[in-house]
């Protein structure tokens, strides 16, 4: 884990860090916000997923979410969103497959299935190592994310029980199955049959019985790909038959965009603050 | 003034529009962010002035000012750091010269002279434009910006005495005139003459007894610029022997990039608020 970039930010620290994945076998890199309190202390993480043609940077960047973090007492974890390097398969000028667009799946398929494992990265290796390498505490986790990260952050939680203590997401891609993002991303990493596509659609998962934390959404309603590809509505109404809590909010005027994930990020690292018991009262 | 894009964010709108400038003889970009408060009736503004190699785009995208505008209620006046456009000279491989680093003056040099008027730019033609087209007060306007748009601010503040009520700045070019950023500016647009650099030049403008508001300066103490290039200290002690009050608040260990920006620009904006009227116990 070799330290790349250091900047203070909101009395804390984000620091960037290359490593070279086994899960992707090849050179990773990731950002972790760490707040003021980890300078004293361990603290709990909240994991980001971004979406389409981001980066680990994109979120720190962009979103504003470490001056929430830093009042709060929250790490953020933000990988990449696919594995990355000249080695690795890619569509260069496709953002919606290929790097940039690992979809957080684990692919079968040639000539993706070296390295598109993105799925194991998320869950598996990444919290192993900074659960290891920095002040965080041990399995208090929660995750969140964007779009195809929104999406990665809903199957991450409901294929994974007690992993992570709160999930929530903003137009997050519900039921990939169905949307031409999903579908290409699915044939491509997975294969045509279908059965094999239900691991990585919380629509599917949520039908099939996953158990879940309650689900937590956030989606514009001026989003542009709101009906053809985020399909909210197949997620909520299945959580319904499920019994599952699944708090839909539907925000007027609000687009596709990182300004929508800027204007509500507070809202929802208050949300996972809680789950992890840093705000007993919120 | 052609709408080329409308964003909601924190309740209100991000807008950016598209003119044909007078003082720069260009199509000139902005963007104007406007609070919820908007809605109903006019607010006060904040004129924010980025550093080289930014645009309109730079600080909405990057800096989270619309969080905390939306919270006091003032708008955010974001124009572009040079002309632009085929016709404008420009030296395509510097990001410290030509297009994106107007350096917020009058070129009277050619081939700038054209084109290169930022200053009537921005304290003449662009809060004309805005005061009338758009819900804001008029003459209700403060200014901040961030290294060569700190010293932006801080000549415009300067030189126009009563125009903004506040000014801030954020790792500016203080005493451009010892700069090598800011006599590669100068040399190229105002000639070789010095006595023609003193009207733009933050610390030569109090010496020669400019009036001016309290001046408010975060600098970080890692910045990589700061021995060479910022001299905040000049502009300081120019202020002391003036009886003008400078706060120089030194940030241990925060760097120029525009995180350090995001993570003061709240108390900038609050200290704008309170000089506009908008907060009467801040």
């Amino acid at each position: 884990m070799q330290p790349i970039e250091r900047i203070k930010e909101f009395g804390g620290w984000l620091n960037r860090y290359r490593h070279a994945s086994t899960a992707c076998g090849c050179e990773m890199t990731f950002s972790v916000y760490l707040p003021p309190q980890a300078e004293t202390g361990r603290v709990p993480a909240v994991y980001w997923l971004s979406g389409f043609a981001c980066t680990d940077d994109s979120a720190r960047t962009r979103i504003g979410a470490q001056r929430d973090a830093a009042e709060l007492g929250l790490a953020l974890v933000m990988p990449d969103t696919s594995p990355r390097g000249a080695e690795v398969p890619d569509l260069p000028d496709r953002d919606d497959l290929g790097q940039g667009a690992g979809f957080y799946v684990n692919a079968t398929q040639s000539p993706w299935e070296t390295h598109y494992r993105m799925y194991d990265y998320v869950t598996r290796e990444l919290p192993a190592l900074v659960e290891q390498e920095l002040p965080l505490m041990t399995g208090m986790r929660s995750i969140a994310g964007h779009s195809m990260g929104g999406h990665g952050a809903l199957i991450c939680a409901l294929g994974n029980p007690g992993m992570f203590w709160s999930v929530s997401a903003f137009a997050p891609i519900c039921n990939p199955s169905l949307s031409g993002w999903g579908r290409q991303c699915f044939s491509a990493y997975l294969g045509d049959n279908r059965e094999n596509w239900k691991d990585y659609d919380a629509t599917c998962l949520i039908e099939s019985g996953a158990s879940a934390p309650p689900l937590l959404i956030d989606q514009g309603t001026d989003d542009e790909f709101l009906a053809d590809q985020l399909h909210p509505e197949n997620l909520k109404a299945a959580c319904e038959r499920h019994g599952i809590p699944c708090n839909l909010r539907m925000r007027e005027g609000y687009d596709h965009s990182d300004r929508f994930v800027a204007t509500f990020i507070g809202e929802h690292l208050a949300y996972h603050a809680k789950a992890l018991g840093l705000m007993r009262d919120g």
